[in-house]
């Protein structure tokens, strides 16, 4: 069994980093990130410093920019046939207050993946806290009904780069409600009726997400999952769609 | 500085283990253990061994009833000041859907500390996780009102043995409405409705545990905390009481 | 877009599990479950108490020969395509010290993923904390080598059932030694002098264990990873094989 | 029962922030906050976006600076007693590989604790990745010595402002060896000669920060807490210490 292809890498590892903002900006931020390569099985030398210092060496610019600089350099330092880098931050866009239109700042969890193969590819990930509202629980009840906080990952592949803000507004437009930081007394009566006006199960915020991302002109695959941590069960209810599966 | 004390012990240990039920039944669940010692600062001594051994031996009856005994053997052992077990596990209750009476199991976290010095004490801990339904949202809009799961941790020292079960009576008495782990469209229906006509924000639910437990006559000491998963923000809100500020 | 086939499930449910030991006797665990149907997209009904109603009928036998019956019950009732059932729980092995046989419990994290599809099928992975002592360090000092903590992880398909506690015994054969809970000197000693004499990188162990599992008459497909948590550095050394790409 | 005290407040809001470094710099991370009042129990008005409000103003110049002017006005804004900010932050500071200089940049998570009531106190905790070796192991062993990865967590109170720089650095002197993030050959045979030539028990690595932090002259508070995860074990063993035990 001499030709087996295996992954070595290193994950955990924190630095800072920065993203490029749609509005053109350039905004700072902390990265966790994974950087492995596949190599044949029989390579004996350790490459963990090899990993290390390549990161630290692109330091001022971990950027989606470099994404492939950082690659290609990694494959080339280990003679390995692909190599993967994953980063996932924390990342803030200002929203207004829907009545109040007060500022308030919202963190998304995002995460690059970047891999430099025969051919290469980039998916962006986002992971959108939402409200669900469940539609059973309404249309049974005197008054009255059941939501809670839910969470939906979208990861997509593009033939035309699209910016994380706009996968953010595409999840956000998907659900009961979206959420805000920052709600006064006005956005607060108004997040708890557009709730009540739009419930859905996670089954149906999984489907909002899948049609509008199927329709994209510029996604070329995407998976999509809702989490919904149900206020009335200590379980969560899950639903998720592959683009594969859908025609 | 040669006479400072200093605590020493292992962490993040699983074992099986039995607990008393209040039915007098034995349940089986798995334990995750701390244990250590208060000792003078200057023992060179590796001790590590001795606390596994130690709870090895007491392998088939970690329960309650013989923490005072492990707690005993390792201080003996280890010529120590003090010493103190720290016990996490799953407890399961059978609980009845409210109106269609369907029976589910739900799952508590709890946690015994039993503290061996000049005197002995015990500590129960219960999580209990329930619903609660913003009085404020409910107030304002003209329909509905953000809801969501939240957590209630009570931490109690007692002069009568008190059982888990009525513990967790007590605080799932005190927020907008309990959890079940299987409801039928009955009791959907209702559990909807009860949190609506019961309205507490975290800072109401905690007053109530706090109250009943003030007044409950084998109550010592306890402190009791909040935390709510917001249904239309991405942080949690929280709120926290100390017996001891109390009067 | 009508005939997209989603997944829905729940998660996080935590019930108390049999698990049928090698020796033939019956361990009482705790499972944490995530049970799941894949649907044809349109279906509006949610379906959530169906899980958890199946999950509570089967508590008694919740073992692994009756995760056929679950995945059966819960498609019929749900006429879906598919279902799946993962069922992650600690296990308990009681191990031997190596020198002076000291009798001290092991605790490993394994899973149980069982899928009803047009074919069924089976997974069973494992999870086993060694030590991994690195070659390099030891080569190049004086005296010593930088050693850890690491963990592998082994999920397996098979023609003929294979014990969990065979799939711990040959990833533990497969590092620089393998960890016991309760040690005495003499064991101390040797475990000591048996990783000194067998160092291995991340990618030693993977390959040794993915050698071993490609040889094991029973195993028809295998994923291996191992996760080292370098005592140098912050971040973790991991490797990664699939059989898919061994020949 | 009307006068108790409760706390109150949000917690798990990220939000970038700004640290000022020892070298006199302004580095860009991102903070995990938790922001609470004490108040009266009879309060009934939900103030959670004040707790936001106030965070979302102060964006610009989260820093320690402006600790107490965050605290006072949300002090004022509640009528509360006290006020209490807690901001845990990953922060990066450049080491340079101790035989080959060669720099890498290691990550620390950071605490900043403000408290403002009748009197303010502020405590600055880190977590820092060291290695411990064992010296039971290296004593009973023909070759080699059980190592592994530790943590160490110094909290503390000052009279005269203290670096965090330096109570990283008071720490990485007080194990048997310091982490770096990139280590060429050379620096990995320093690192694992120093540890051999330096084994110590998490009690000891305990005491020497103990004793060093004691002799501070700017401290006057701390709590120290060691948990090294044990290579040969799959739970850790832990060490801890606080000044008030101290003469």
């Amino acid at each position: 069994m001499s030709s087996h292809i295996q992954v070595v890498g290193i994950k955990d590892i924190q630095l800072p980093i920065k993203v490029r903002e749609k509005s053109g900006g350039l905004q700072n931020t902390v990265g966790t990130m994974a950087l492995q390569v596949n190599m044949p099985g029989q390579h004996r030398e350790s490459c963990l410093s090899v990993f290390t210092a390549v990161l630290n060496k692109y330091l001022e610019e971990i950027t989606i920019a470099n994404f492939s600089k950082i690659l290609k350099d990694v494959k080339q330092s280990l003679n390995a046939r692909s190599a993967e880098l994953v980063m996932t931050f924390p990342y803030f866009i200002e929203k207004k207050a829907p009545i109040t239109e007060t500022r308030g700042l919202m963190e998304y969890s995002c995460t690059f993946t970047g891999t430099s193969a025969e051919k290469d590819s980039f998916i962006i990930s986002v992971s959108v806290p939402v409200t669900t509202l469940c539609p059973c629980s309404k249309e049974i009840s005197a008054e009255g009904a059941h939501n809670q906080r839910a969470e939906v990952r979208l990861n997509v592949k593009f033939s035309n780069f699209i910016w994380v803000e706009d996968l953010i507004a595409l999840i956000e437009k998907s659900a009961s409600c979206e959420l805000y930081s920052l709600l006064k007394r006005p956005d607060e009566k108004y997040v708890t009726e557009q709730a009540y006006n739009n419930p859905m199960f996670v089954e149906d915020v999984v489907r909002k997400v899948a049609v509008t991302a199927f329709e994209h002109p510029d996604i070329t695959w995407f998976s999509a999952g809702v989490e919904s941590f149900e206020s009335i069960h200590k379980h969560s209810a899950y639903a998720y769609v592959d683009s594969n599966e859908m025609r």
